[in-house]
């Protein structure tokens, strides 16, 4: 009855609507290969709630788990992001073993996992005691995927059945005896576990294998006498809860099978509100791709999952999915380059995936795909496990994990102000979202161009924009920040020092303030324009006729004007939160420093060879570039790129001290005297701002401030202010601004201790 | 020592420095001339703490008070907004009368002002007793300033005074002394109080005179025996304290000079903390300018004063201050076409007035000024007096001063939707400022063309940008509600109904989804573009090469596009405050209704005439055009400008329903059923927004909506919805918002009872 019913779907339905979910384990090991001694990393929060990131069986044994992603693509993704933000949390000497049989360990070394819950600690207990912990240690990847609710839908409109929570569960029911007809296919292609080192197993295969997990032998297999059938949905429950009570399993979850129902924690209500989605659980971990399992096998997975609905059912389940388990074993347990026992058997499935490309159109990716697997299928070298021997047959296959290992973890801390996947986004927010999955805050993107997030603990939801927009300013305040004068106004009422001046909407009126400034050092500007235009700056008094001129520049740019007292000495930008002062930085023009070797151009190629310094605002730090405005600076300084800088000799190559061209950034949070981080404060409390930008300008910092005597002027306030900068400077530590804002945003976790 | 001082001054010194306050008294009468016998108007809050509007001796006379400005322009403007406040709050048949000397009323009808302190009570009771009721109930204009803080500065440099405040001491106590050396020429050139009527006085001069107030005969004066001298300060100070101490004062404030010192309570304290700035009580009310004083008026008279500090100071004070207030006694009751007794005596005035305007380069506006003062010593009946005396000679004056009180108060009516003087403002602006002003909270403009306020009661300060952009609302989600799919996501996780639909990124995902809407009326539109590009509206299902084509358009203007069903029904805006719904309005396209008599061009001409209708968004609703697209249409459905339509044959002119092109609002709070209210203000509680906009389209009205079964879909969420459009309808009560935004900023405040 649910035979044919795809091929009745019109050509244009989206085949492909799904959701997924990715989970991986991966064993924590040390640099040297041996399993690491040490707790889950404390970076990683409280396992009591981190929807990400938990341990598995074991202590060392992480399980990154995805949250429902719209496409594999996506899936994908975030397991990207999820696993970076793993392999940045652990210890500095560990690694993440990239393989599903562990490297050589010892059973005292597997700590069960220290969890909170004293009934998980418990079955974990009860599982070592029954299988081993050794057994319990190999990891894999789990794909679950839940069929589009439009899709579903249009199934069910085209079915004779006149429940749908019917029609799911015999459409999932269907999947699973289909999936596990031809587990063998998949267990060829995308096995990935050839052998285990000594004493893991009492006895082992001679040879190399495709995979030791896939197999019943020598995998994760329950008891020789159980048998749940998968003929019907009633003859599982029923089968199931005869095994719970004889005792042959202690729980569901100890059901070993590939393929799981899942929506339930007990069968039985598989048949009231049915099956939500499936768990297929039989991938080993893939070596070569950095997440274990690599975006073509999520898309050949899915494609082969759909040909198996286009396939008929199959007549007698029990009888031939008996069958397929032992071409399974036999497959599994076969050497890495042999050959499938009967290629043919797979005919069915590339026939239902071509046919299923053509009549809803897939494009060629996928065709690429089949064409893929069918060459994998003529040619053993080209699966996974083919691959693999490749590599271990005159090597380690340890040696071979481990270096693997060291180069996804190199991979991962090689940018560490970047989230692996999601670079194209803001920095601060890239940091932010790396905060966030690290300490389990769920996290979602609600316009990824915008910068906009969605970050929520139980009921308690936070929107983030920007990485510091939130709801803890109130509307009104930003825009105060936004608006010059009237940022001017509070803070003068408020008593702090800003620069004396004045607004004017007439020039005649600007020109009579004249003789107020005609002894002083005055900048002219136009009030709203920001990109530096029609500003003049006369560091020393102007003649009146200069200063007309400036009026006048400055009128062309603006309706309004402000004529205020230049102020000498040295700008600090100072980052406030919720009333305290938590970074200082000092921005330097772009320069580089002689030493008596290098040329100029040679010693910006070495400063640019840091890591920090990239283009396009991708990075922290921009590359400095050597273009004319650069040269024509080092010229009127009496140096050209060739000049070779006497050591110690600093030469600028920038007036102005913008890190978008070239510029350098100092992290003075420790140096700055704590009297201008209280003041900087004052001024953000002043304004009513959590989050702040106060930028002061600092005539000589070893004088202390206070409002009585400021000895600093206050020249901007900025109300999203940058919080990568602080953090990866060019000098000084840096401080971590994004954890802050988290941890001020959800004060009721005491996620940072 | 004073003297000469300010010809030592760089002539770019800005010598108009100053701030400036004026204080307004004006009796409430009825339309028919009578004293109102109402009390205060409620309207106009509380009198406890009201900084603006005030009552002085008595219940009906109001008193306008002006916060403290920057100019004399900017002063004349708050008053000038005070009083359209004032006007606009009497009750409907009462107006202010524009004159200094009441218009006939008896003793029993003045009320002593009904106030909270017991104290305040009392004193008023006392003066009725000294001075009659009656007297009390002449009113004036107060003149307050201080001289800017750089130009005392500066003088204070050239002097040779070792004491800021002693040097400020001086130069204010030789202001009132020139002052009081020359009221007579201010008496001669500003007085307005030419007559009194029956039984205002015992004994009444028999010809008319220019200033009944001014002299000290009829106007305020104290006991003949009082005698302060002005000599110095430390003279004053020891006459006041003896007059206090003898009985002649009661309190310090009774004594009734044209000039008083302020800044301090007690005269005393003068010495020690220095006088702040001089009060100047000597202005009748000029009837023929709507605020009682003129911006010439309080121009000249700032001249004036410069022009006093420019000349030498009195020799012996005592003696030639007495023989100045003999001639103005002279001045102040001779006839108001009579000249001054010896013109010559104003010369050093005007001379000094000159010197100064050629020495600080003033420009001819000043020039201007002076020549007019000249003119109006040699010619009588340029002065207000001599200008009043053409209006009364041969009629009545009290007909004279209730007909200007009528169009004063006309004026304030007309426009009731503007603030006088802040018409360039945005309308919702200039109705908060207009209810701030009326409610006594404490109003300053940050920024006027960003419409930037900032409001306060006691220590509560508020900004308020755009009407009702606040500290109430977070950050975060007027940031949300600017991102079309953010807040479609939260609506939708929220549970509330939102045109079901897609974002694509690409072409070929967005064609694939046109089976999903291929029986659907659809919109295909860029996701960001907000004005109508690239926007397709499929009524009926579109075929796949015209959804094709759709899709192609709305790439064209945006990398992101959304496809959304199609929601038939009529759009209605909600205007929701802090979780409840206060106005519901329906827009609808420009149109008009014919009546078989006059033509489509003539029944806009009629529409137009509506005093609501204006041009550039000035008023609440746009003139109806008559240009091609209005013609276009016309001719559409069959008409022309000149067709006469039938009776009750409504023509729409414009597709589009925005006020702006002229369509018309239709207050439909009370018709809207209350479940939809609801909806929509939970909508706006799900988004987290105290303010939002709320637009639904709903099919029926008539049904119910519920969160189950809303019957309607939310197309848009707005953040700083427009409120005034709310107030001011084409049809429907209008509901007044801007009240409900400071009653809700200021819960602390009763102000609406």
């Amino acid at each position: 009855m649910l035979n044919q019913l795809l091929q009745k779907l019109p050509q244009n339905t989206d085949i492909l609507e799904a959701t997924f979910g990715l989970e991986r384990e991966g064993l924590r090991l040390t640099q040297e290969g041996t399993l690491a001694q040490t707790d889950h990393p404390k970076a990683l929060g409280s396992r009591s709630f981190h929807p990400y990131i938990q341990t598995d069986f074991s202590e060392q044994q992480l399980e990154l788990i995805t949250p429902i992603s719209q496409s594999t693509q996506e899936a994908r993704r975030r397991l990207g992001a999820i696993f970076d933000v793993a392999q940045r949390s652990l210890e500095e000497d560990q690694v993440i073993w990239p393989l599903s049989i562990p490297p050589y360990i010892e059973e005292d070394q597997i700590q069960i996992a220290k969890l909170d819950k004293a009934e998980e600690v418990r079955y974990r207990e009860q599982l070592a005691q029954t299988y081993g912990k050794k057994l319990q240690s190999i990891s894999g990847i789990h794909y679950n995927i839940e069929l589009g609710k439009n899709l579903t839908q249009n199934l069910f409109a085209l079915s004779d059945q006149e429940d749908l929570k019917d029609f799911k569960n015999a459409i999932y029911m269907k999947l699973a005896r289909q999936f596990l007809n031809y587990q063998w296919l998949v267990t060829y292609l995308f096995g990935a576990s050839p052998l285990a080192e000594k004493d893991f197993y009492p006895q082992m295969p001679t040879e190399l294998v495709r995979s030791l997990r896939a197999s019943r032998r020598y995998g994760y297999s329950n008891h020789e006498e159980l048998s749940i059938s998968f003929s019907s949905l009633e003859n599982y429950v029923k089968d199931m809860e005869n095994a719970l009570a004889t005792g042959i399993l202690s729980l569901e979850k100890e059901f070993y099978s590939p393929v799981r129902l899942r929506g339930s924690k007990h069968s039985r209500d598989y048949l009231s509100e049915g099956i939500t989605y499936l768990e297929f659980r039989n991938f080993d971990i893939n070596p070569f791709d950095k997440l274990g399992i690599s975006q073509k096998t999520l898309d050949s997975f899915h494609l082969f999952l759909l040909s198996l609905l286009w396939l008929d059912d199959l007549k007698d389940s029990d009888q031939e999915l008996t069958k397929a388990r032992q071409i399974n074993e036999e497959v599994a347990l076969a050497h890495p380059m042999s050959p499938l026992p009967d290629p043919e058997l797979a005919r069915p499935v590339l026939k239902a995936m071509t046919e299923l490309i053509q009549h809803f159109g897939l494009d060629a990716y996928y065709q690429d795909l089949v064409a893929d697997l069918e060459l994998a299928i003529k040619e053993p070298e080209r699966t996974i496990s083919g691959h693999l021997f490749g590599k271990i047959a005159n090597a380690s296959l340890a040696a071979f994990g481990l270096d693997q290992a060291k180069t996804y973890h190199q991979e991962a801390t090689q940018a560490p102000y970047a989230l692996k996947g999601y670079e194209s986004m803001e920095l601060s927010t890239q940091m932010l979202m790396f905060d966030a999955i690290q300490k389990g805050l769920h996290l979602d993107i609600l316009d990824e161009n915008d910068q906009f997030l969605k970050i929520w603990h139980g009921d308690h939801v936070e929107y983030v924009k920007n990485g510091n927009m939130t709801s803890r300013d109130n509307y009104v305040v930003p825009l105060a920040m936004a608006n010059k004068t009237v940022t001017k106004k509070i803070l003068d009422q408020a008593g702090f020092p800003t620069p004396k001046g004045q607004e004017f909407a007439s020039k005649d009126q600007a020109i009579r303030y004249f003789n107020q400034i005609a002894d002083k050092a005055i900048v002219v500007k136009p009030k709203s324009t920001n990109f530096g235009l029609g500003i003049s700056i006369f560091q020393k008094p102007a003649s009146q006729a200069d200063y007309e001129k400036a009026v006048e520049i400055a009128f062309a740019e603006d309706r309004d004007i402000l004529v205020e007292e230049f102020i000498a000495g040295t700008e600090y930008r100072f980052f406030t939160l919720n009333g305290k002062c938590e970074a200082v930085l000092l921005r330097l023009p772009a320069n580089v420093v002689g030493d008596g070797i290098h040329t100029v151009k040679e010693l910006i190629d070495l400063k640019n060879q840091n890591p920090l310094r990239g283009l396009d605002h991708r990075s922290p730090l921009e590359k400095i570039q050597l273009g004319d405005i650069e040269k024509l600076m080092l010229a009127q300084e009496g140096y050209g790129p060739d000049s070779v800088l006497a050591k110690g000799v600093k030469v600028e190559l920038r007036r102005n001290s913008n890190i978008s061209t070239g510029g350098d950034s100092v992290d003075m949070t420790d140096e700055m005297d704590p009297s201008y981080k209280a003041l900087a404060a004052q001024m953000a409390d002043a304004m009513g701002a959590w989050v702040c930008g106060v930028d002061l300008i600092i005539p000589d910092p070893s004088q202390k401030a206070s409002l009585e005597e400021p000895n600093c002027h206050c020249i901007e306030l900025n109300f999203n202010p940058s919080m990568y900068m602080h953090t990866y400077c060019q000098e000084g530590p840096g401080q971590a601004i994004t954890p802050k804002i988290l941890q001020a945003l959800f004060p009721e976790l005491p996620i940072y201790p």
